[in-house]
């Protein structure tokens, strides 16, 4: 799974690079802990950013943040810092011997979308499969159309369409990796 | 639905009160307002966390923030302040005429936990419900004993359950009033 910060858009539809939110990482790795996530990759290419990320993996991996909570550890151990999407495939495809599937998340309906029961068969097979979430206002147009397949939206039980990422993040893992309802 | 910061129990099974975070009350009343939400209570009995409370939602409900941003506006609307859980059910009462269904939720298993499947049904009649959460290390013991139920806890993959709660309420209320799959 990656979280990218670029290039996402903002709330105008322009190609931004969004800034690293602390909680996203935390909450998001737990979520990613939890559900059996391989890799939770990071994805900024601002130098002062990924230096906040170090930082915070520094400290609850490594430094004292360890000791004081080895569940945190355990999750924030999962990131992985990448500066682009392109070095995420890189290395995916290094390390499987072959491309992984990437599968696209929108708050927006797509003409392509698949379902969650489509991906869940999907992740049977061999290949591996990256899962992209954007932040900000959603990832940018280019990464949509480069991906192998779109996941329909969240759909609650209304037109909102507003979740913080951290709460799509959640719900899309428990419907596609969940076991138990 | 209700989010308790007293009484809760700390690391060591201590009650507390918890502090308010202030993502919290953003990430659950969008997860809230997608998911059809009549009233996210929160719960504090601390007059300065009241004070926060307040002043969060008058900037984003009232004040510039409604402006900037409608959407976080009509999430932040659901919120309602308690100072106890005792009047959140005086509250309800009064309203329906009746005493909701309490259903409280754990990161463990108990002995009586009931299925989503389950809940669902229970919401097809007109009494209301009242979904409780509990911040720092969960609900307290007393609050756990007297409810009418208890949910079954959100499971991954594994034995890791220590999802954030803005997580946990993301994925309960998908599970319990998610429309499509």
């Amino acid at each position: 799974m990656a979280l990218i910060h670029h290039p996402v858009v903002d709330k105008n539809g322009d190609t931004i690079t969004a800034a690293v939110t602390s909680l996203d990482l935390h909450d998001i790795a737990r979520a990613s802990k939890t559900y059996g996530v391989d890799t939770f990759y990071v994805v900024t290419p601002l130098e002062d950013q990924q230096v906040l990320v170090e930082r915070i993996i520094g400290h609850w991996v490594t430094g004292a943040g360890a000791k004081y909570n080895p569940d945190r550890q355990a999750a924030l151990s999962l990131i992985r810092l990448m500066p682009s999407l392109q070095d995420v495939l890189a290395e995916m495809e290094t390390a499987a011997g072959q491309k992984p599937r990437v599968v696209v998340t929108s708050a927006r309906t797509g003409k392509s979308d698949i379902s969650y029961d489509a991906i869940r068969e999907l992740a049977g097979d061999q290949r591996p499969i990256l899962l992209l979430f954007g932040t900000a206002w959603g990832l940018a147009p280019e990464v949509m159309k480069a991906a192998d397949y779109r996941l329909a939206p969240i759909s609650g039980n209304g037109a909102y369409n507003h979740l913080a990422v951290r709460s799509a993040v959640s719900i899309i893992l428990d419907r596609l990796m969940g076991t138990q309802r």
